[in-house]
């Protein structure tokens, strides 16, 4: 065994061949292995953890149309058990390097795979404040998506972290719904768009600037956030019922940077109205391709991005360039 | 009372002043309503008939993920209830014409709306055979979507009557799912582009051209369709499982030429990734905005053009034009 990925690759024991490859099983890779599947290709979802994405993590999903109230947990349990009937989830099974040629070959911690199409839904996370009661209290109070959460906030106070579009427009929302909020910022400036700074202005959103927070305190839920001015080093506990942090999303595309798909600035996969990407036979669903990150956008994406492969696998004319 | 629309509409009540008013409570929607209300919009669902669109003509649906097995009409029930949870649906209540200026002005049979924004979820319609059978055994063999209904007719024996992309795409769909699969067209020559021709020949599927539809047998299930070769007269039935309708997909898009919004030569709505169309404050989601006309995309559009409505509503710079 050498240490060269190409060279080992051609020793390891080939898995599985398929059509496509989809990996990831949140929403978007779960929707694209029903598609794909029902379009009669042979497909494998390989997932790195288990099923259901970032979903897992909200404890009451409300806006997923037909489910009125549901853990997201409990939803993702019952999508993944749909997408079992027609496709083979592979859990814990992370795809560490990604090879076009003929074929594309992906390289897992067990070996070697090999399929004529790849559907990246792999998803990204949230940034995080990196302070102590954030981990302890997400889901009881502090939220990464005032779309998802927000409702749940009506009339309480809360508090949105950070400076860029997405925190301002989370403030808005979250005024729009009827929260008292006040934004925090690091800085003494907003990068935030201007329209957005000026919405804030109008709607006389209480602003924090060179403000960080340093704790968020623990409890059953969240009563309170400590909060650090620093030019002037004054610390006081601020009381608030939500923590909204909106400090920047990270998308999973490391594969995607191996393939040589054209990305926006932040990082997400560039695709077209058909979720395909910059590279032939190469389709991104989900968070990693941007847009609204919600369950609908990703079913959509992977649904779409699935539909496309087949066509393109159709296609007698369609070839890698 | 003068004939004239604008004239008569001062002297109507207004029957509701709203920040967008949704057009059709079909899944795009009743997603934007539920979206739309979440954000804090003042909003209301105008739907000309019943709730639930194209979806509740279809016995079984399999392809939402989350649901692996629920009849059309349940499925949009739940949906329609869920909604109803944050925004009134007016059902019954069509819209007849729509006017542009400081606010939006709708003109229903009861009265007249005014609103800030409007969503188009006005849905499209497949254009029928117009054949004797063909209603009746709708969902009991005659289908109008083979992503939708294909998977039913595994191993089976099915006609796709149609010679444009649309119906090339469905024919090889359901040889790939495993159907067997003969295609029927009226022309000497189809439409469809080159590379869906070619692959039709290379799968070997066979062709039955200059050739109509007469009737459908009707019975329990479909058993054959009854054809007739218009070049030579010659009349016969073919047994059959299932007879995929590919003739045409119809956008209910005449609100949207009243606007003047932007539309493709099928009648299709421009929409740019956050569901916008071409004219400020108006947005379209669901058939009528083309795509893949699944009820995956139709979630999507429905909730991104609803959180692009909010956003434009936040937007003190975004002006009418």
């Amino acid at each position: 065994m050498t240490s060269e990925g190409i060279a080992s690759d051609q020793t390891e024991a080939v898995l599985g061949d398929y059509d496509v490859i989809i990996i990831g099983a949140g929403p978007a890779g779960l929707s694209a292995g029903i598609y794909a599947s029902r379009a009669g290709l042979e497909c494998v979802i390989l997932e790195k953890g288990v099923p259901g994405g970032q979903v897992i993590t909200s404890p009451m999903i409300e806006n997923y149309p037909g489910f009125a109230e549901v853990p997201g947990m409990k939803l993702m349990e019952t999508m993944a058990e749909h997408a079992r009937r027609y496709v083979d989830i592979k859990e814990g099974e992370e795809v560490l390097r990604v090879r076009a040629g003929e074929k594309f070959e992906l390289g897992t911690s067990s070996g070697r795979y090999t399929c004529k199409a790849i559907i990246l839904a792999t998803g990204s996370s949230h940034r995080k404040l990196g302070v102590p009661g954030e981990e302890g209290m997400t889901g009881k109070g502090v939220s990464y998506c005032a779309t998802c959460d927000g409702f749940f906030y009506k009339g309480k106070e809360v508090v949105v972290v950070g400076g860029g579009n997405t925190a301002l427009t989370d403030a808005l929302y979250l005024v729009s719904i009827g929260c008292k909020v006040t934004i925090i910022h690091r800085r003494a400036e907003f990068r935030a768009d201007q329209h957005l700074q000026l919405s804030v202005k109008q709607h006389k959103i209480p602003v924090m600037m060179d403000t960080v927070a340093e704790e968020i305190v623990e409890g059953e839920e969240v009563t309170g956030i400590k909060l650090r001015n620093i030019s002037t080093g004054v610390v006081k506990t601020m009381p608030v019922n939500g923590v909204f942090v909106a400090v920047g999303e990270v998308p999973s595309s490391q594969l995607a940077a191996e393939l040589g798909l054209e990305m926006d600035p932040g990082g997400f996969i560039t695709v077209d109205r058909s979720f395909r990407t910059s590279v032939p036979f190469v389709y991104a669903a989900g968070d990693v391709s941007g847009g609204i990150r919600q369950i609908v956008a990703a079913v959509h994406g992977g649904a779409a991005a699935a539909l496309s492969c087949f066509e393109d696998l159709m296609n007698p004319y369609y070839r890698k360039i």
